[in-house]
């Protein structure tokens, strides 16, 4: 159900054991072929299959498109706050939640740079009192949830994992809103560093901190060439599916 | 044009004089019968309105559904910042626009709690750069700039203007959203003090802050009773057409 | 009564119903021809008269002169605090007066530039805690309180409202401080935009946040060349009765 | 010469190299006998002596009354911010007289509870940036610049040393305000632990974080009942001749 | 060579290609079994392995023993700080380490929680100033650094990974200091919830913020049952070899 | 006995009666003679002996290294945090050691530049909540603490005080660490103004803000020149003597 049409006695009534979810997106470059709103168009298409299958079980907020994204700001059209802002934002989130009464909240996120600053900030209101400790409090981006369902072998991906307006975005993207792709301006950017240390775009096994215009001269990361709307339409079936199980699991903690 | 549809190489290239524009809304309590969405659906159609006559001369955001509503979370189902993460937030939209190079910013606001936090962050960031200082940084409630539009002998209002979840806001609503509207709710609720210095929902002439919950028990005030589609329809076409005109002078200043 | 001449005992044994009047001030520019001192001098002097008038009803601390005119920081002379510090200061002198038990307190502002970062302060605080919400806690500018009792032909005015360093202010300083006012330095300094949506000089229906030495090369605003002593003694004795009768409403407010 | 008696232009045109002198006070109990505004009415005292004996040489500010007295909120009438607010206040205060241009600051502490937050503050500003390291900013209480003029022979005390509400703060009142003192109600109050490393009424060599009204019950330190206004006068003459003597040479350091 | 016994004439002179590196510890409960300074002790032991290896090519700090361990704070002895203060921590190394001209800098990390809020101040200070952007600033957990060289099969371990004084922390602490380690005391504890969202002890594909003590009872994790120091022997020898080839790695990337 | 060294359930059982002692350093400059971590070196080597005489009575954590050293930032090898970090990190510890249910805490300093931020924290964490203004909450400098026992006559010293890097210093780092002296490099260093109130190099009666390296060229105060390891040993005695004298005392107040 959306959370939004509700009137606040509804909520006063509402079964308070329903999971409230919230998706995280971003207004961010996606290189030179993807549009700033790609990570909230994707999160939101999960979201809304997510709110139709399980209609009658959750809540679904609208999809904040504001994200942590200062390491894209070189590339214009980024609209970001900082980490700490962003951290701040999710506190008073889970404060509101948490005042209506709700017990479980899970962040769907849809963009890596809000992943650290959300976790710091459900780690630290976990710590800071007894009422948020007691709720279920969950962040996962979609890919993180969905990781065995979106194998490259699966979809006939030509890249390993999905990274930032890659193959994997690009796919989707083309399927969900072809019209406002940019495929004519595609190129293929490789990494900055060929070290097996750095080797992974997000992260690695050493964690290096690099704005994203000093690791790719298009904002892009991955092969978006090989990006189709048929890899696209097969990764959001299986990954709204594996996101669906995972909401109906969570809902049985106790 | 929608702002996020555009790749970053499109807005290297955009024309910087070009005004930003930026809808904030809410997401808080209405009394029985208004949606928690009530303040970002109304904004939102003002923006699209703005947006589809001035296509060629603005660049439109979504609208920011998360506002500063803490005054309302005694009330279940809001979902707010605190004033200061509020104007942190502004803050960081405005360095963002700011980054992209873009020179004009007009934060379209359609939440009273906004206007506060808002302007001590245009105030504080114009303080503390000639970079601020030398924008046109420009935040207002679409109440305020079509005021003299919306008096209340136009429109057949019988109560003297647009408060909270009152009988503009219901009208509006109405005309846009009446599937989701709750009339069968509706109660009158007169004002906490009966005083001269006390008489106006928003402010007055003493500013007094007391949460929503103590000032009424419906959470909604004026006489949403009133309300109709009819009513609406007319407001929303005076509101756009003044906020147009607006923006229209606004281009010009230098 | 004056709250700062009693010792703690005192005011542990203090009527708590009794409001505690905080008169706030600045140190900033006020054009080439009226002191740094301006609003204090102003809102003391009013301040003065209220708690002669209102003695045994209230308790009136000292003008804070220290304010928030930061946008005036480019003239020198000017000293202040931003608005994030000053809403702080705000917050803790509030809880300071509710740790000593009072239940009503007015902060009596004379600089525009206070509103903002003062409303900020309360809303925020009535959010924070029960304790505040309770209280009744005030803060309006004279000349809002006052406003009715300030129309320019009650008084004789050229102008039509009081703004910075303009007639009205100059008027009340030539009356209280005639002696180290520079009227042979007063020139007219016309407004920076000429448009419907600029015109009011402080705010407007396009609330746009530039500073003071952009707005206005002197400093001031308005005719202050109309200014004159007989105006000012006019001003001050109606805004004093408007304040005084403000007040005397407030106390009942149950 | 006062600061705030001058218009902006007079600042503009000033010698920056006289030194802006601020007096820092406090709204704190001082005990059943001595008034909130106690540290005040002192610090404003050898303030305005000063400003006499050097007005070509100095800028002096008014009084700041509102001060770090969060130990003392016990007590009711306290008046107080955070020493970390307290900190942001004489950033702020130091940013204001530098951007005017002066390049010597004095702040001339009048409340023990003052010298850590002020102290935290110009340390810190000074590895800010070179603008503050380049200035000559001091702050000392009075009684550690007079030191070696307020020994007890000299003034025929009956104890060592200033601390609150004492002897010394009692008898300079008496001389000052004698009609709102009441001696009437004084008692003596000996100090929580009798230690030879806790013996000192402020710090000690074991600095010991302790609210006030844990270390004394009245509120008050020091023995008040010895104090005479006489020996007042002669601490008075004592303290402001030496903190003239120390501007003096303050004023030649480069 | 260790940073610390230098003088600052002799790092003014340091070649500043040269790697600094900080270990990162904690002083948190680690089970009944185990003592505070666990991560603490472990880390420490790496570092001087690679110190001694490297010497020539590195500047070691000493390791900072207070870490971010909130979410263990339920079980006395843990000394922590939350995560914000942590990342404030963790920028002000990084800009004292740019102060001094040192162009790359690794935090050695051997505590979990410290990796978020880790995270988070490094990739905000590469974001605030291009200075940071253009060292090469990277943290990470020996764990993951040294991740293809612990796997289970190869040291004999009967659990799946490293987690919380576990199977691999107990072990290399019995090989380090196997006299204060209580063995005696060894419990094996279950995870909370039997899900296959939330079966990995650190994160997992579902990451919910949950303090320790709701966890675990004991406080421990994993299997510490199993463990010997032979195969902490065995660990420690595996890790150190391959921090010490990431750390070469790391030096020669431009 | 060793806090570190100690499992959760070994805290659990603890006498809370006991003192927990933190020993507080830096790694700073220390002119050109002495190495960075020079007050670590000196307040460890007194924890050491204080911890070894009264084994059973304390609680020693290790030496936090990191210290609030801005001022010294000039001079390259310096790692430091911001006064106002400083005082979070205290804050913090404080929190925790009160969360563990100790009663008695005393920061033992051996750095100058923690005193402000530490009592700083302190102050404010007392004025918080009960539940520290309850403890026995202490900081001090072990130079202050063993005043008495460090008169220059007693142990043959040239020079009135200990300063930075002086002759104090200097030799009882002579006594430890000789091997990593530069005792070739020593210059004597006369202060920056001579005038009676500024003649005392850590503060003096006009507390100036001024950096270490416009205070002194080397970084080092004082006359190095004069140390003896001899002098160094007898000063060490001295000092240890006096700080387990303190503790035994401070054990005793109720």
């Amino acid at each position: 159900m959306k959370f939004g049409d509700n009137c606040w006695v509804d909520m006063q009534q509402a079964d308070k054991n329903k999971i409230v979810v919230m998706p995280l997106g971003s207004m961010e470059q996606h290189g030179h072929h993807s549009p700033l709103l790609t990570d909230t168009y994707l999160v939101t298409e999960i979201a809304e299959r997510v709110e139709e299958h399980l209609s009658g079980q959750i809540y679904m907020l609208p999809t904040l498109w504001l994200g942590a994204s200062d390491h894209h700001l070189d590339l214009p059209g980024t609209v970001s706050v900082t980490n700490s802002v962003y951290s701040a934002i999710i506190k008073n989130i889970v404060r509101s939640i948490a005042k209506a009464g709700f017990r479980r909240l899970l962040f769907l996120n849809g963009h890596g740079g809000n992943v650290t600053p959300g976790t710091q900030a459900i780690t630290e209101l976990t710590n800071e009192s007894d009422v948020y400790n007691e709720m279920w409090i969950a962040l996962s981006s979609y890919w993180t949830v969905a990781a065995p369902a979106i194998s490259p072998e699966d979809h006939g991906m030509q890249t390993k994992q999905l990274t930032h307006a890659c193959e994997y975005e690009t796919s989707m993207m083309l399927f969900l809103h072809g019209e406002i792709m940019r495929m004519d301006r595609v190129k293929s950017s490789p990494p900055l560093i060929n070290s097996p240390y750095f080797h992974s775009e997000y992260g690695g096994r050493l964690n290096v901190a690099k704005r994203m215009a000093t690791r790719t001269p298009t904002g892009a990361m991955g092969e978006p060439q090989y990006a189709t709307p048929q890899k696209g339409e097969s990764l959001l079936n299986a990954i709204a599916d594996e996101v669906i199980a995972c909401i109906e699991d969570f809902a049985t903690w106790s």
